[in-house]
């Protein structure tokens, strides 16, 4: 990813997309002079302040308290002032600007030539790296350069608490517990090392942050620290005669905790620091190109015909693998840990969109992610009970496990995340074999979700097993009976904990799950109600839905969307308009459940409703469009899934990058054009390239083998990346079951097209942009929100 | 009502039970020295503050802010100092303790006889009143006599503004604003005359009032006066030898505007009180009593067989009228000017309720109720464009008319308050013949709703108008579809809009109602779908409603009611469990729409699942038990809705009484034992005694006419109060149509019951007391919540 100018305006985006993290510490990618900036983010995974959720009226199970993360001390800041004048973008004469995120290497790099207003010219280097091999560590390499004339320069090398962030836009109560929220503990400096130690007000977790420096300069070299409660520095200055360089490496590292003590946080921290001044810079560097070697092995894809999207899915996979590469113990929020945004909350869309993706790219980071959630089950567990329910109720939408959603229709009542969760844990296990983690942590997520279900649903008179009034993935939609992908997955949940307690009878004793409760649970899953419209032949929503009237989208002009912005909810809920796949991601997740005539007719239904306000749609239409056989339109909405952030289609990349939606970039490819599914146990492919695209490759993991897979217009080939000595991978083309074996190259033929149905219409104004038209074409199509200023090329 | 102690831990609920009001001003029966006190309140109909609504999670289109009502100037208080010991019945000695609300007076008295700690006695008398015939004006007279010793004695005749409140039980966020919020305008005494202004600190609204005295004692009292921003105190002193007394008239005056200037409601209430003075205490005390004659003559129930319910009913019409005799201009709020329970906000009740009984009693009142309707049609159509619809969406709760509930599920979705305010209309012009109204304000009123209904619902692919996603008047259901009440409502609203438009072609014109929109009303009434079960032979109270799992009766403790505060809101709406008449209502108000079988097997099928944890279903299940046949039931929910208050059935009422259910004690007994409905333009009356109910006696004013109906077990008289030379009055008696003219009475015969169907049964434990048994067993349930301690005897 390569900047090459510096757009003020579009600042907060390009912080966003040059954010570094791994998954424990994240970085957005403020300039390393902390100003000018969008919105500074320094963030620790898990720390979070706690605030009142407040309501003007109050009810009976309403969560009390929100968590919000928060931006940690700033170890980013290093300022320089050349003579008398500070550099600052702003002022002075930007000669050349360039900053490149290297996803081979891992490094934020940036080059700056910059003449003061006193005409004093300097050049500027510095590369950024949070370290994905030392979890707790990130480093930068600085180094400044005299152009023309001498100059003496300072640097600040700075640990900045509590700084103020610009304003919230829109409701500036949702953010009032973000000012200064941390409280000094300590403080400390000696020569080039610094630390600071602070606790969060309310919720009480301590958080410290250490730096300490190399530096390489002329003789005339000074170094000197201080240290005051919310901040600590380090001063170097040097006078450097032209094209004479001063270079200083900033080593960083974090630690936090809600309950070892003050010292013993302080020395963590000072030991991970330690470590990394050991391993130094150009350790950290190749340490780093080693763990991204490895995983692009694992993991990389090819996009022949399409550069943009060639980019666009390398950029979202070293962004998905940012988020949950070290996040060990912790969630991986919606936004990662790029940004503020939605609270830095993480909600169902990790185990649907996010761990899919990772299951077969990097499959430790999704046990450690399904440990996350199996480490808050007492929390759901007591939710549950709070709402009068068996088993775990996960929440909506949360930092620690806790419920912290205040609009209960929407939040609470989304029951789905139960089966969501568990449906991560039956494909983890499936495609990695991990046994051990199904008897330790797995079957009791999928038992206390399938008893979730059990006592939310129940057996009407005709038997059948029903679930009423809950919200499914469609936020337009909230508080439905029988919302058909809800039912499904609560279906397989239940199916599901049955069959792993069967596999494991001495977990299942220990989990006190009898006879009598798989029994019933199988006996609500083959009874559950799924509800179909037989005048319309397509499968509602929800119940009812299909009744409901369509939404007036003639008379919805463009500037009215996100319709939520512009509409009350209870207009939304009551009329037929999607927000994101619902029924589609049901027949995406659930795919067995409908018949190739469902899915034709349910697709072509739900476009006409469909408007994608949500970042979480477009990726899954493309699935189910390359599955019924629009290969065009889901090329297109590949396209919008790919270039969500990259071209700030919802207008909010500034909060942070949509990783749910960047999951689905290689989900509309790799589930959408090359069709892959698992299913009982094993992969299967139905690979078909739209016109423009004309190769695609790509690499999973799966039950320990790396399976590459080639797609070509007229054929797909399949090969283990190292010779295997077993059996092989048996595989499913077009549902035909081949074996992959040794070095092999097995070559299927792509069967000739099915019959050819009409492509959907979407709702007017909302078609996706045509991404091979407009290739052809040459232009871009105004209606297209363009790619950021920051001029995002391939 | 009479009390005979004075028990302090139930002071704030004897302060609602014995406040006096005109329906502009309103005191609480808080005791003359104004400690001890439960809940100290005066009420000024339409005063209030402005609160910002706090949402963790805003959205489109939810209020901003809320009105709650304010405790404006405290002009009650007359402080005794006897000796140098204070006068406060929580030291020295109560001797004797009486008040007494006189029904027929309108005067609260009250008699003390106390001895000080050190030994001085004194008797106290005062009587109290809310004038009636001066809208702003109350007055105390206030005697003081020394017993056995002489004492001197001090009076401080007080107005006092922003005084402290007892915290709020419950969420302290919800009542902030109700500490301080009168800011100081001006205030000013002169000999025994005193006045304070303040202003509103939000909303901005004028506050003005002001007193006089009248003093008579020995030769030794002495009189002066002060005041202070926020006190106003006139002291009067004197040396009273055994048995001499002190005798004081208080005469206070109000004044409040939006937009007048200080000095014109300064001296608006000047004038006032002024006036009040020329008329004197007697003089208020005999317009007092002539306005009550008249109300009596018109207005009054005798209950022969149960004394207890005898006086429930007299007290409850006369706090009806208190809450809506001068509301002129003003909302009648669910609490009347009893209290601040529910901010002091008027909902859909006041038309569904409250009106209704009014309409027959005090027909000038509703005019006015109506009118204050109409006057926030402005604010109300803005809310309907916010929501996207046409004509008026009046608000769920207001005290100035804009929407303030904070939670749409139960406030905005429930839109069936329009259909209840032309309910309203069209009963009141029926009623009372008043074209005039009809002309000015009813047809506006009823187009403006007609509107709504029109752009809310739609007529599906069969042509079916349908409305979803609406609330219901039951609060354990919320946004469904097709509500058979909302349905039925809004269906006579489209016609009755239609109707009226059509009577009055020109008013029809300068509303800009064409034929179009008319014939678009009638067809979509025509068309309008009232979903109904096959299968059970019920209408579900909304689509999809008898589909849902029944609540678990039989697994809900005693103390889980009411079900709100111990359940939530996402598992009380996913099941069959009824808060309040929803289906039953509808069955009442729109009776012509369903069968004689309809309504025996939708009432059996609704008592089994409604929990009366609302005030306003008791005396709607009696209406209709008594129309299917069960009296016995029908008498026990009769004695629910009158003893609600009384009895402190709901523990709140101390925050103010119920005014709908005070209203409904009326229905039950009129449109329940006596089956009167108003129907085509006429009265009819099917009516039968439960046992323990020898006779009912009472009088509707009707066109003008006074009708008084005397019910007796075998025969009911029907007979013009006031012999009239007209044509007289067409009712129906059982569906017979008969004349009453002149001075005949007409005496009709009840016919014989119809077959006996089995009672209905109630969820387990909800079963209402069985009054009839219970009063020949000679003792108390003991689920019965007993009544008060201050021993309001008949």
């Amino acid at each position: 990813m390569r900047e090459t100018a510096l757009h003020l305006d579009v600042l907060a985006q390009a912080e966003s997309v040059f954010a570094l993290a791994d998954g424990h510490v994240g970085w957005r990618g403020n300039l390393d002079e902390g100003e000018p900036h969008g919105l500074p983010g320094s963030y620790l995974n898990g720390v979070y302040e706690s605030r009142p959720l407040p309501y003007a009226e109050a009810g009976y199970g309403y969560p009390e308290a929100g968590e919000t993360v928060i931006n940690v001390i700033n170890a980013k800041p290093i300022r320089l002032l050349v003579d008398d004048q500070p550099f600052d973008v702003r002022y002075g004469a930007v000669r050349s600007h360039e900053r490149v995120l290297d996803l081979r290497t891992g490094l934020l790099d940036r080059h700056v030539e910059w003449e003061s207003a006193a005409g004093r010219g300097v050049r500027l280097r510095s590369r950024r790296l949070v370290s994905l091999t030392h979890r707790s560590v990130a480093a930068i390499c600085y180094e400044v350069e005299a152009l023309d004339q001498a100059v003496r320069v300072v640097l600040q090398s700075e640990l900045i608490a509590n700084e103020a962030l610009p304003p919230a836009v829109g409701d500036p109560r949702m953010s009032a517990v973000l000012g200064a929220s941390l409280c000094s503990e300590e403080h400390g400096c000696v020569g080039a090392r610094a630390a600071l130690v602070h606790r969060t007000a309310e919720s009480g977790l301590r958080v410290s942050c250490a730096m300490d420096h190399h530096v390489e300069g002329p003789s005339s070299t000074q170094v000197s620290s201080e240290s005051f409660p919310d901040l600590a520095r380090v001063t170097i200055t040097a006078s450097l005669e032209p094209r004479e360089r001063l270079r200083l490496v900033k080593y960083v590292a974090y630690g936090w905790s809600a309950q070892r003590s003050e010292p013993a946080v302080r020395d963590q921290v000072a030991a991970a620091l330690t470590s990394a001044v050991q391993v130094g810079w150009d350790g950290l560097v190749a340490e780093q190109r080693v763990y991204l070697d490895d995983f692009w092995a694992a993991a990389d894809i090819e996009v022949d015909g399409d550069a943009e999207i060639q980019q666009a899915v390398r950029f979202a996979l070293f962004h998905v693998l940012q988020a949950g590469a070290r996040a060990e113990g912790r969630a991986i929020a919606a936004k990662g840990l790029t940004g503020p945004g939605y609270d830095g909350h993480a909600f169902w869309d990790t185990e649907t969109y996010v761990l899919p993706v990772l299951i077969y790219t990097a499959p430790d980071a999704v046990a450690h992610a399904l440990r996350w959630r199996h480490s808050t089950l007492p929390l759901a567990r007591d939710r549950a009970r709070q709402l009068g329910l068996q088993g775990a109720a996960f929440p909506w939408r949360t930092v620690a496990g806790a419920e912290c959603s205040s609009y209960w229709p929407a939040g609470t009542a989304a029951f789905h995340v139960g089966a969501d969760v568990a449906d991560a844990v039956v494909r983890y296990v499936e495609a990695t074999g991990d046994e051990r983690f199904e008897e330790d942590f797995g079957l009791e997520l999928l038992a206390e979700t399938a008893r979730l279900w059990r006592s939310l649903g129940y057996h009407d008179g005709e038997g059948r097993f029903r679930i009423d009034g809950v919200t499914g993935p469609d936020e337009y939609s909230a508080v439905a009976d029988n919302n058909v992908f809800t039912n499904l997955m609560a279906k397989r949940n239940l199916f599901s904990a049955a069959d792993v307690a069967a596999r494991h009878p001495q977990v299942a004793r220990r989990l006190g799950i009898g006879e009598g409760e798989t029994a019933a649970w199988r006996a609500a899953a083959a009874a559950m109600f799924v509800p179909y419209d037989e005048a319309r032949k397509v499968h509602p929503q929800a119940e009812g839905f299909t009744s409901h009237q369509v939404w007036d989208f003639a008379g919805t002009a463009a500037e009215q969307y996100p319709l939520l912005l512009h509409f009350p909810y209870f207009d939304l809920y009551r009329k037929q308009v999607v927000k994101q796949a619902d029924l589609v991601l049901a027949m995406h997740l659930c795919g067995d459940e409908f018949t190739r005539e469902d899915k034709a007719a349910n697709f072509a239904y739900y476009e006409a409703l469909t408007v994608r306000d949500s970042s979480l749609s477009a990726c899954t239409q493309a699935v189910i469009a390359a599955e019924v056989g629009h290969l065009d339109l889901a090329y297109d909405y590949l396209a919008e899934a790919a270039l969500m952030d990259l071209g700030d289609l919802e207008h909010n990349t500034r909060d942070g990058l949509h990783v749910a939606s960047l999951a689905g970039t290689w989900i509309a490819l790799v589930a959408g054009l090359a069709g892959m599914r698992q299913r009982g146990g094993g992969l299967s492919f139905s690979p078909r390239l739209p016109e423009g695209i004309t190769r695609l490759a790509f690499r999973v993991v799966f039950r320990g083998r790396r399976l590459r897979v080639e797609v070509s217009p007229e054929t797909t080939s399949y090969r283990l990346a190292e010779g295997a000595e077993d059996a092989g991978l048996e595989i499913f083309h077009f549902g035909e079951a081949t074996t992959v074996v040794g070095t092999d190259t097995v070559v299927c033929a792509t069967p000739p097209n099915p019959v050819r149905i009409p492509p959907p219409s979407q709702p007017a104004g909302r078609e996706p942009l045509r991404r091979h038209a407009r290739k052809s074409a040459g232009e871009r199509d105004p209606a297209m929100r363009g790619p950021t200023k920051q001029g995002a090329t391939p």
